[in-house]
């Protein structure tokens, strides 16, 4: 695999977390529920703390909140790749969901498998906390804003 | 184009309105945002009302609330088809965005392009209200439950 | 739907099928069997012909052949579109498989949904030659060169 | 990550070889190019030797022998895992062309990420020969024929 994570984070997690809650306070709206634990370069990994307004009944409606999830870990790994780019914009999202998720926090770890001049493609695997298989996965690309 | 059109659906747009009320409250929980417009075999179109708490300044975070409303209208155009299936459940959704949506309500209209005995795919166009440009395209697949 | 179609090609089929000939030989390595049926700005259509080297008992492994075709159709209405663009590369591509094709011609058509300045994405429809149900819709992305 | 590799496979690397070529005689219409290296249970590794019919000049057309090479190494890790399935069908397959491949073979490596009773789900990481960053990175679904 790609070897990017020897370089260090070009922003730490609480800036990261600043630079959120200062451009995107909606993201926050049920509470501070999507948190950062992890940043390096080329990787994140966030947690969604579960709450009832993510509760699906029989699971059919699976996934807004894994997918809000999954384009949220992706940009902080960008934003600790890259630092603050607020014109980074998703271009696609690809989910494949595998498992019913238990009531429980979601684990998504974000890997950047690119990191180009223009564009940037991302591996999300998403867990529940506490078991090792695998809810979703996700693949998605960024398109980067022209760098000076 | 496969014309599935001409049967007619098996659930009113009333129908699915009460029967998502009933199983999924959470989608109404800022309101009845996400309202359906229309449904037939095979198709179904759904209108999201503009709403604050969709605004991303700049548009770094696209769509939560798009994605919300592509697997929803899929979903609609399922039970129309082929009546209350509580436990279909989304197996791949694959999103392109295409253009920063302006601040006006979103319409997406979804057409089954497949629907098998085990397997359902749906192609999804959204607009916003008033242009007939694309500002995500959606491709996804529902697996549905055996049918006695 | 965006209508991009009032404007003319910038390239003929022919000058297209000679452009490909000449950067692309290998795609002709069984005989012409790949054939531009039509080219206008921002769409194509293709006929792959009917051969036994892409026959598949049990129908098991669907797809190289398509794939090709969908790439490559998708490639033609870039260049009806833009031009002459030996690099522009294909960033995205996702398939769903949705009908074991007829022992016949396959026919592409492809229509760029956003022509932007960096990307291009297209929606690919490909059908067996007389009958109107898709085999396999596919989308993609295509990136393109800085063009000064 | 799910941990499946602990099961043997079912079915050696000579036994899938004898099948492919038995089934599926056009994979090998250049000669071997295509060949397992690495068989167990949910995994699989294939190795497509270079050869000149691959060449794209420039590279525009990315893709078609690493499209196959992942259809079939995802197939190859279904067969070692449940046995001789001439009747699993590709539903989807999603790629993201990361890098130029250089003029080398490529080593496409599949792991299985969901293997249920109706649908397997796999990821697979394609690199050049000796490098060891991925060229493409694809996910993609199988249906699996019913089983008794």
């Amino acid at each position: 695999m790609t070897t990017f994570a020897a370089k260090p984070a070009v922003m730490t997690a609480q800036e990261i977390d600043a630079f959120l809650a200062r451009e995107f306070p909606q993201i926050h709206v049920h509470g501070p529920l999507y948190r950062i634990e992890q940043v390096s370069h080329a990787q994140a990994t966030m947690r969604l703390t579960y709450h009832d307004s993510q509760l699906r009944p029989g699971g059919t409606l699976s996934g807004p909140a894994m997918m809000t999830l999954a384009d949220l870990v992706f940009y902080v790994a960008i934003l600790a790749s890259i630092g603050p780019v607020a014109l980074a914009v998703t271009t696609n999202l690809n989910f494949n969901f595998l498992r019913k998720p238990a009531p429980r926090d979601l684990i998504a770890q974000c890997t950047l498998i690119k990191l180009g001049r223009r564009l940037a493609v991302g591996d999300i695997a998403i867990t529940s906390d506490g078991s090792p298989d695998l809810v979703a996965h996700v693949t998605g690309t960024y398109a980067l804003p022209d760098q000076k």
